[in-house]
């Protein structure tokens, strides 16, 4: 056996090269590489101190002298070393005669993580010995010198994907984290989206990148907004919610598009998956219908969409808020599966079952019911009363469950009063099958939709948590959904419903929508009351809000506002979908823990009085908040 | 005198269609097109309700049908009117048969500003009546529909680049100041330049854009940073001037090459021509080198460069703090025009006036001087008077002025003391033409350097007020200036002197330099220090300031820190440059007055203690804080 290939049977033993680490990483450079081929190669080495990068060597670089930087993933006992960039690995040998004695010490005894520059030749692996889970493992680089640029002290944690680490401690050494080919691929994924986004808004259809201040006004019911003290005794400005004012303002000010990564700011307190600061795809144009953003949106979706990830088709399907409400019980219809709520009313009509009888009596009464497929198979006794006990819970709706047996007959609670015929008609109306459940509620009709809705989307992830794929998690269904009542203070109603504004406000259908992906909302659109007249009356009258908070934009609408609209995109939450990510903070470098905090730098933190002082406000402590309510 | 006739002599008597006008109109469109040529053609009509625009419409649409959208910028008794939108004015002829007298009413009724939608057909103007200033002008758009989309109440100014507004007018109407030619042009540029940075930093050289969290830590030393009180009792977010901090922490975590759009915030209170939010396009690299991080930013601004603004020459011209001071005073000098400060310290050696040689005496004591050319032709005695004055009220320094008469002989208060050898002397260091003026000081090197500097650029803006042209408007002047001793938290000493940092840092030249454009500093950058030990000892032991805010980073320097440096270039300023702007304001869609307010909304505002409370924040009212101090 030659040293060499003991070399390789020490290396095929390594914990290191376990499939985990492989199949991260070639999932990772694969799609960049998708990504990337469409736009003009990138030079990744110009500028700086090295000839190429890790993993982008092949064997066509074979016989090349380079120059490479990286960390240090891996050394073994002086024989060699994976050095790892964020292009991926790359197998070092580290020669072994005494000529070289000094390069072989200084890689000996550089910890793991540290960062080294080694210069050396690109040389095929011996035959036989190539690693076809690796992108670089055809070849390997002999070194000819090598220099530490920076020692690593022992870290917190080992960089390597598939070694759990609790939230938190990737939080407080987030630096690290961000090592990981997961974490490094989701925000490169992230910028290569957005600078996609941009061609298409910018260089192909003439949007102008416009940036609004995020120091400005307290909005109409601006509760949420972070306040600034200003050097002006007890004046403040506003963090804002949106851009939405300056972007109306722009189209008055005939800008005629406009699109900005808008940094926004919302104070929500503590919230799960929500961030104090998010960034949207904000988006207005003038002369522009309801239609023409949502092929707005479709064309910008449809032309960033990462290869990775597939194509899209357009146009999206679309809903009206009515038909979501009644067959998926919400506004953001996960369509990615069926289970859909059937309404049962006319069969339950002639069922003598007094809650069914009362329920139906009532204003908007109805019967509905879901189907979970397979129902019987997957979920045990205690999931359906889980099922039901969150509907009571939330909801405080009685929820009943009917399992089809294999000889067609319907379990339930029900069963003796329902004939034959009934048990029939529910089977055919919802497709049952056999071992199949359905979920059965009576009473108002929004409220059982939304338990249904609900209950939908918690058996599912039962069925799938139990192995059951209802979900392709490689498909990506977009969905717009038309919210027609939404009351909005900027959306204009609907051309015909104009005149109903002033006489019957609550009937006026308006020209606001959602996009979905997936089952979640990620961006809502409106085309805007550009008529002064109108906006005021929608402000007073209908919101019964403060119009002098707007007077400027009331004012600017009387002065040739254009028609126009808009959509903002919910970025994070989109790039969270795109990549398959747990949470939104899985895509964001920096992010907030739930209770808005930096855990790196522990921030929010403590100033002092006298750093207060320019801005005329004083802490407030809730002691002597108590003690002065007791005064 | 056909009708089409009187009517082209009714046009061309109107005042509107004045020099200015179409000047600033040809301007702005072959500015825009210059730009535009270079990507893939835009499609400006794409999802709204018209063919074309406005100021597209030239002999090549003749014969087509086109839907039009746009404000009236004039009519003319129901005959014609111009219409314009963001790409330039359109002639429209309206109608005057029976048949169009609904058309014709419509347009005759809707006042200036005004928006509406025209169709008709395009067609050519009549021989020897085009309007060859006007890119339209050789065509106009008969009207065969007309509808206004809102009409225009009186506006508070015109719309019309040469009526002259103040500048508190401008920004409370901010919505309609945008719709000049101007403001147009300045936010289409910005966003084009913007999006070619973007092209060359994302596209050819693999940068990631990374969004950085503006809620963050107050920074050591951040007396100027906003602050946002959080919901937790005491606790406080601060806005960050710069994502130094994120970006150093980025590349610990191996992103490699970060870039970002970044909105700072400074808080300086009221100071001319600086906003409170400010953009900076943030640059960082690993392994890289202070030349490479030069070649970046000159390939980054070569590329681009708009190209009605010429293009730049690479490498730009580099200069040590020593020389920028010692030839012009200033650590960003003014490199379009002469002028240097000249040492003349040999001359006056020997020349017997008192204070001279009291100067001369004293630690880095000299004599300098500066000529100003045509001095005693362009400027009177009190503009000598007041220029010496501004040097000693700023400076408290005395400088003398000595004028070259025709005959050869220098005028002045020093002559008796001054052999003709000694004239002749300064006649050959400063080289003196007849009618120059000379302005001489004596004192401390840096101080006379300074006093010079300034008057260096005080003379030449009054040269050139009188009309002497020293500085041409359309050349760019790009300058690295190295500022090796510079006192910075982050930046690394050069390597050659880093054991020199322990034992005297004042003695340490860093690797640090600024970007100077035109004598305005554009951009600064470094090479940062990546060593932990080093960085604690320069926060501690060199800058005083506590390390513990900054902890996090420390650590993060301990674990594999790369070698990295980078750059910010200051946005606003560069575009106002580039476009030739007064003020930065110019730049900006909605800046504040330099008293930080927002003139169109009130912004900062009070707002109510209620709203304070979820913040534990109450207002320190200076009547109550003057009377608590009292007590």
């Amino acid at each position: 056996m030659s040293f060499r290939h003991g070399l390789r049977l020490l290396y095929c033993q390594l914990p290191l090269f376990s499939r985990e680490l492989t199949r991260t990483w070639c999932r990772y450079v694969s799609s960049s590489l998708a990504l990337r081929s469409e736009t003009r190669a990138s030079d990744f080495s110009s500028f700086v101190a090295r000839t190429n990068t890790c993993g982008e060597l092949r064997s066509a670089h074979v016989g090349q002298e380079v120059a490479l930087c990286g960390w240090i993933q891996y050394q073994r006992q002086g024989l060699f070393l994976v050095l790892r960039d964020f292009q991926g690995l790359i197998q070092i040998i580290i020669p072994q005669d005494e000529a070289h004695s000094h390069v072989k010490k200084v890689l000996y005894d550089a910890p793991v993580e540290s960062v080294v520059r080694v210069t050396g030749t690109v040389i095929s692996r011996p035959s036989g010995q190539e690693n076809p889970r690796m992108p670089t493992g055809d070849i390997e680089v002999k070194v000819k010198t090598a220099e530490v640029l920076n020692s690593c002290k022992k870290l917190p944690f080992e960089i390597k994907d598939f070694i759990k680490k609790s939230e938190a401690l990737r939080m407080q050494y987030r630096y690290l984290d961000l090592r990981s080919f997961q974490m490094q691929h989701n925000l490169r994924l992230r910028s290569q989206m957005v600078m996609r986004m941009r061609e298409y808004l910018c260089n192909l259809h003439g949007f102008v990148d416009v940036e609004t201040p995020t120091l400005f006004k307290r909005t109409p019911g601006g509760a949420k907004e972070f306040v600034v003290p200003s050097r002006e005794p007890g004046r403040f400005y506003c963090l804002p919610q949106s851009p939405q004012q300056f972007k109306q303002l722009l189209m008055i000010g005939g800008l005629d598009r406009y699109f900005q990564v808008a940094r926004c700011y919302r104070d929500e307190g503590s919230k799960p998956d929500r961030q104090p600061e998010f960034t949207q795809i904000d988006i207005e144009m003038s002369f522009v219908d309801q239609a023409g953003i949502q092929r707005l949106i479709e064309g910008l979706l449809q032309y960033s969409w990462p290869n990775e990830r597939g194509t899209i088709t357009t146009p999206f399907p679309s809903m009206s808020y009515a038909e979501a409400l009644a067959e998926y019980g919400t506004d953001k219809p996960d369509t990615r599966f069926d289970m859909k709520i059937t309404d049962v009313s006319d069969v339950f009509r002639s069922v003598e079952i007094r809650f069914v009888q009362n329920a139906l009596l009532k204003s908007q009464g109805t019967v509905k019911a879901i189907c979970i497929p397979q129902g019987a198979r997957y979920l045990q006794n205690k999931d359906l009363e889980s099922l039901k006990e969150s509907a009571k819970s939330q909801f405080n709706q009685e929820v009943l469950h009917l399992i089809l047996k294999p000889d067609g007959t319907l379990k339930s609670l029900l069963s003796k009063f329902l004939r034959e015929e009934h048990q029939l008609e529910i089977i055919r109306a919802l497709k049952v099958q056999a071992d199949d459940v359905v979920l059965l509620a009576a009473g108002e009709h929004k409220k059982v939709c939304s338990v249904l809705g609900k209950l939908r989307l918690e058996s599912a992830n039962l069925l799938e948590s139990r192995g059951l794929v209802l979900r392709d998690p490689t498909a990506f269904h977009f969905l717009q959904v038309e919210l027609e009542s939404a009351p909005h203070p900027f959306t204009a109603p609907h051309p015909s419903d104009t005149s109903l504004l002033y006489s019957d406000p609550g009937k006026v259908r308006s020209q606001h929508y959602d996009l979905v992906l997936n089952g979640n909302e990620i961006g809502g659109g409106s085309i805007r009351i550009h008529n002064a007249e109108q906006q005021r009356f929608v402000l007073e009258a209908v919101l019964k809000e403060d119009p002098e908070l707007l007077s400027h934009l009331l004012e600017a609408l009387e002065c040739g506002a254009p028609p126009h609209g808009g959509i903002a995109l919910g970025l994070d939450r989109l790039i969270c979908l795109v990549v398959g990510a747990p949470s939104i903070r899985d895509v964001i470098a920096f992010p907030k823990s739930f209770k808005g905090h930096d855990l790196m730098s522990n921030t929010p933190d403590y100033i002092t009085p006298e750093e207060l002082e320019p801005y005329h406000i004083q802490v407030a402590w809730p002691a002597a908040e108590a003690k002065a309510n007791k005064n």
